[in-house]
């Protein structure tokens, strides 16, 4: 073997640099260099690359607890057509850099790119052996029991329910707490709200995005709740529309923004419906976006996500170093009273641009999630990370790009 | 001495039920019973009390890591004048009860009740001494180092900063992103933000409530560091005012509405600030809006918090013990090169409503704060909890109130 490539592509979770730390530290075994791309696959395109193992181990490890995409992400869609110049660019900087094996962390379009990269090379004859390795907090990729980063996000989101509940519901006053959870189509995220009524009488009420949001319904569920605790807490995923497919958050005046990649930024349904509860109802409202910080805070990921996500960057190197290519790592819950995944393989074309819904059976009604989520879910926020602080401060590794 | 009442009064804390803790264990060893007192002073006037003692110390202990006020908490004033009824309530129900010893953990409105109860039973010839116990996440104590509360606030602030910046920054586009941080009247809590740039070049721009806030000056440091770096971390106050005392928050559209105490709930700012940088400057903007999340992920609390909350509610059951009335647990910071703590008491009515400012001193300019501020805020984050879990959740208590 000679050197490896590893990619950080799309949007990131908590666990996306444990499985750039477990590819590198497989790939280092192997491989006489492991190089990363500086902001995903542009980093290939434009040949600017980071030498991985030109940095101390003792600092790399730090990679384990850092969220954000340590070498930098992109969400760029590779063409069509592979006679695009980038694919023409991306080869000419594989053979200078003398890359043979090559891994992409990343979700369903990522698994994209995985997939036509590999048939280029193959096309142009060049022995470059790719593997995708799986990263999303909304644990929408088919083929695998579930995504890498999504429960780290599912373990922030259900402690901090239960803090919020601790919080809001301190005085002996009536109370509504709105809080808004990620998710644009897929209920996954929201729904792992159902797991702090475990220990909790709280959330009330779960509003997934499959299912139309209706207001009245929602004001008038809210009531009956309000009407027998006087305290409602209510989740509600960024990403409700009603029935006309019209997004609950441009309900309100506030400007309608693009993100960085000219999608509507979702956000503020929290605060369009506690506007909405305050007023028809009269009593005191807030709301709550969890926002950004449900994807970062890595002081409070699931330690088996931790473990799985690095585990798959290194099941993706021993792949490729058995000579296997197209395929992304995958893993399936194993029977038994103990939680444990088995590792195995999947073809990237079943993958790539494809999405695991949120299983309809799962769903109660028009605000509830079944029994059977909880199941799946529990174990997976299982144990607890220890990072390394310095004054107080999680120590975060800062690769230079 | 007989029996003892712990009352948590005002605005929860991630630590407030440390201090809660210190008491009972204090108190334990020279009082018959330790009574909590349910929602505050309410539930002395509605002689609505919880036996602490009676509760198991397996499950008490995780008074230490449980957020939000776990015998529920109230913001109620009582009257200047003693023949109001409820002075007589709360007689009735002490002398039923056998309590000779109050600690009320509060704020400057907490100590002002501290006081007048104190008054009240002299005034009536009832031996009840009074102990006030400091907490608040506001810091704005006088007559003590700091405020119990505040450092765990701080410590989440720089922490959910870092790991935001991480995120928010993962692609190689431009991006503006505001962080909106408590604090009405008093910029402690935003300055601490000013910690995260220890390790870190963000963020670039702060924003404290005791500097007229300028709209035009705003966007054009936004549009300067963005020029320069691409990337802008800003963080703002919940609590900015315009020169004319107009919140900044009210510059928008949304419906303005009232907490359970009839106060203007804040919040918004952040939305507000990131539509009028996008609008003017045409750039990818995203508001993140800390909120309650701030005073009650007791799973990130500074360790010497903790302790020194807990410290607090032992202090204030020794000077009890003493007979001594009227008083508030203080510390002060003792002089040399590791951070430590001195504690002693100080007279309730030199605390009760008033207000600790931010220095000005430590005010640069209109947007940052200086070295002085880090010296004396770094000590306070420093070391870690490690709260027990259960399946993947921090374990609460919940007081049957």
């Amino acid at each position: 073997m000679k050197n490896l490539l590893v990619i950080e592509s799309g949007g990131p979770t908590s666990v996306i640099n444990s499985s750039l730390y477990g590819a590198y530290k497989e790939g280092s075994k192997h491989y006489k260099t492991v190089y990363g791309a500086k902001y995903g696959i542009e980093g290939l395109i434009k040949d600017e690359l980071i030498n991985i193992s030109e940095v101390p181990d003792d600092k790399l490890v730090l990679l384990k607890q850092t969220p954000g995409a340590a070498l930098g992400s992109a969400r760029h869609k590779l063409s069509k057509d592979f006679s695009d110049p980038e694919y023409e660019a991306i080869l000419e900087n594989v053979i200078k850099h003398e890359i043979d094996g090559i891994v992409i962390i990343g979700g369903n379009d990522s698994m994209d790119t995985t997939d036509k990269l590999s048939r280029y090379f193959a096309q142009n004859n060049y022995k470059c052996d790719i593997m995708g390795c799986p990263k999303t907090i909304d644990n929408d990729l088919v083929k695998i029991d579930h995504c890498p980063g999504y429960p780290s996000a599912m373990k922030y989101i259900v402690n901090e329910i239960n803090a919020i509940k601790q919080d809001s519901f301190s005085y002996n006053r009536g109370k509504v707490i709105i809080v808004e959870i990620m998710g644009r189509d897929a209920g996954w995220l929201t729904a792992s709200s159902k797991l702090a009524t475990l220990d909790n009488n709280y959330p009330d009420l779960i509003y997934l995005p499959e299912i139309p949001f209706d207001i009245e319904e929602f004001v008038s569920s809210v009531e009956a709740v309000y009407k027998r605790k006087k305290k409602v807490l209510a989740c509600v995923s960024e990403g409700v529309r009603d029935k006309d497919g019209r997004y609950i958050m441009t309900y309100s005046n506030s400007t309608l923004r693009n993100d960085e990649f000219n999608h509507l930024q979702l956000g503020g349904v929290a605060s369009v419906l506690s506007g909405i509860i305050n007023d028809r109802l009269n009593v005191p409202t807030r709301g709550i976006e969890l926002n950004a910080l449900q994807r970062c805070s890595s002081f409070i990921a699931s330690k088996v996500d931790v473990d799985e996500a690095y585990r798959c960057g290194r099941e993706a190197v021993k792949a490729l170093v058995k000579g296997i290519n197209g395929k992304m790592v995958s893993f399936k819950r194993v029977e038994g009273d103990e939680y444990k995944v088995k590792y195995e393989l999947k073809d990237i074309h079943e993958i790539a641009n494809k999405v695991k819904e949120f299983p309809k059976e799962w769903i109660i009604g028009c605000h509830d999630v079944s029994e059977d989520f909880i199941g799946y879910a529990v174990p997976l926020m299982n144990k607890e990370v220890k990072p390394k602080y310095k004054d107080g401060v999680v120590e975060f590794i800062k690769l230079k790009r």
